[in-house]
């Protein structure tokens, strides 16, 4: 099997599904429990807590467990909105946003909030004058996308936060979830307010997640209830989940920097190999993420192609996963101007650490077989 | 050990851990993805929502996935304030309620919804005269919890299903969170439109839960993004995670209905020998569920109570989990009447199909001594 759809989700390491299968069978307790039981679920809890705030050069009080990147995104910005209305009902995000920012936009505007979605270049970043000039009386909240998750393409993160520093009302939002473990970020240094990350994007389990809540920042919390997280995020707390995110957290950083190069060497690889391609046309831009690839077969279907490439076992997406089953072109690669025939054609290749070069030469031949295959088919 | 609190949580079924690490394991594709490890996913997601489907008598169509009880009550009580604020702003819900539930109206009474609070009788039930005297042209909801999880009291649900029945337009949550597997009720008999359950009160997975929402409900989602769920509640799901719930709720019902007369039995023992003991009151109303007995010992903290109890292995709780650290009496025990000192000197016994009357006499022999110990220091 040659699994290159990491943007997609990831496999839980196996020391991962260890460390859950352990809790959840020795510290089952309610860490609300005034029990040893309880109290070893809670002492557990605090250190999956600090283990993350410490990767992520933050504090405690900072790290919000939630369930997912959806939900993240979705509690920093309806929860921004709807507990700071009063001050403002202008927001800011880009065009090129995963849906659950973009579709919470959606709902936002439906309720009376103004939104301003952002245009990107052909690299697709963002206009530090635009965004400047979008800047009004009653903005209160900027909320991007870090690396996208289509192209690989990169907001200017830190000129975005240096530029927002000097409006202390207007909180800032990055969804990070596609970045996480693979483009590091400080969120300290680029005065984020809000950043979140999704355990399955690197592989951790499944319906986990972590919300960055700068401390000061108020939220309306989506959910209401028990005192958990800070108040932000009632529920009983999902430990065995929680720590194995902990762990996936800090396996993969360690990765991440034991071989810096080597999500760039596959990229490398499969961007040298794909231009001598003629049917291909690259949509990534070139100073993008190291593990997103994105590129175009005009008057291909790409269902087609996967599918072929999956009889192979060789595992490839078309757009992002969650709206891969519309059949509309892809709306990132429209709004980035790249013309419906490549949006409708593109396939992402997306890599993790464990992937290798030879991966990606097997990849490549089995692509070309079945490129020129369709072409001769529909001659 | 013996584990009397069960209903803060329960300890997973081993063949719910099992079932988590094959599914992470051979499973891990996103649903969403078009190629094969995405469709496996998604056929096992399909065969969960199938079984959890069949369990409760309901239709596939009407099971959302979501991340635990807390949740399912946020999600249904706003999802239908938001959506059908149009018709009407005015909520119905008890004063005995989850915090999950209660705090949801707190949240929307800021918002500017007008909530009734029904009050209940000695048994912990409201009337249903009051419920429908409280009936007005601009109710949307009418919410309530079926078992309560500090008393064990039980909702006439069935009653309050056949009158909303004749109110079409007035939406009928059950929050069944306690009840799910030890008190059941059908969800069509009793006309309910909304009902949440949570995974970890019947040995499922922390992190995992159901609302049911009958078909042709419309709700505001929380969460916006992909078109999981049915478009209510996006975000890549946790398939390792609901799997093994629905393995967990058909392992429960079989013991449910294996041996009905269990948890009866466990309750029957336990109140013929606390109400031996001089020190105790109890607080539990006789028609209340099988598995939840809650009892007072006035002037005696609860908590050490608990620590000593502790200390032997034995776990049992004072009120809800999610609010056992604030230092206030029980709310649900100040406003079923049963006065300040038994509402700060209650504690909870809960039990699961595992516990046995040898668990519940060693449990009643300790709770004598520490009493009398404590008694002796007191004097
Ligand atoms: C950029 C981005 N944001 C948010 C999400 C949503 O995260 P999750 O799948 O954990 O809900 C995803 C992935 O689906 C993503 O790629
Ligand atoms: C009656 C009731 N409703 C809702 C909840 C919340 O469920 P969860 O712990 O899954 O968030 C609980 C338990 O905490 C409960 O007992």
């Amino acid at each position: 099997m040659i699994y290159l759809d990491n943007s997609a989700t990831t496999k839980p390491y196996k020391e991962v599904i260890d460390t859950y299968m352990k809790v959840s069978e020795m510290y089952f307790g309610n860490p609300s429990s005034l029990h040893t039981l309880g109290k070893e679920a809670e002492v557990l809890l605090d250190q999956a807590r600090d283990q993350i705030a410490k990767l992520l050069k933050v504090s405690k009080k900072e790290i919000v467990f939630t369930s997912g990147g959806t939900e993240g995104n979705n509690l920093a910005i309806k929860g921004t909105a709807l507990e700071h209305q009063g001050r403002g009902k202008h927001l800011i995000t880009t065009n090129v946003e995963h849906a659950s920012n973009y579709e919470a936009f959606g709902q936002l505007e439906k309720l009376g909030f103004e939104v301003t979605y952002l245009n990107v270049n052909e690299s697709g970043e963002v206009n530090i004058e635009e965004l400047k000039k979008s800047l009004k009386d009653d903005t209160i909240l900027v909320s991007m996308i870090h690396v996208n998750n289509e192209l690989g393409s990169i907001q200017p993160i830190k000129e975005v936060g240096e530029l927002l520093k000097r409006y202390p009302k207007i909180y800032f939002h990055v969804d990070h979830v596609q970045g996480m473990t693979k483009v590091p970020i400080s969120f300290k240094d680029c005065h984020i307010d809000l950043c979140t990350i999704s355990g399955h994007k690197f592989h951790g389990p499944k319906g986990t997640g972590v919300l960055y809540v700068r401390e000061g920042v108020r939220l309306f919390s989506l959910f209401t209830g028990g005192v958990q997280e800070y108040n932000l995020r009632a529920g009983t707390e999902n430990i065995p989940g929680y720590v194995s995110l902990a762990k996936a957290l800090r396996l993969s950083m360690e990765r991440y920097v034991a071989n810096k190069n080597h999500l760039f060497q596959l990229r490398e690889q499969l961007l040298n190999d794909l231009v001598k391609i003629e049917a291909v046309i690259l949509n990534s831009p070139k100073n993008g993420a190291p593990h997103i690839v994105n590129f175009s077969l005009p008057g291909i279907k790409p269902e087609v192609v996967i599918q072929a490439l999956s009889k192979k076992e060789i595992y490839v997406s078309t757009k992002s996963a969650c709206s891969s089953k519309l059949a509309e072109p892809s709306r990132i690669l429209m709004v980035s101007g790249l013309g419906e025939e490549r949006a409708k054609s593109a396939i992402r290749v997306s890599f993790t650490f464990d992937n290798t070069i030879e991966e990606i030469n097997e990849f490549v031949r089995t692509l070309v077989s079945i490129v020129s295959q369709l072409k001769e088919v529909m001659r």
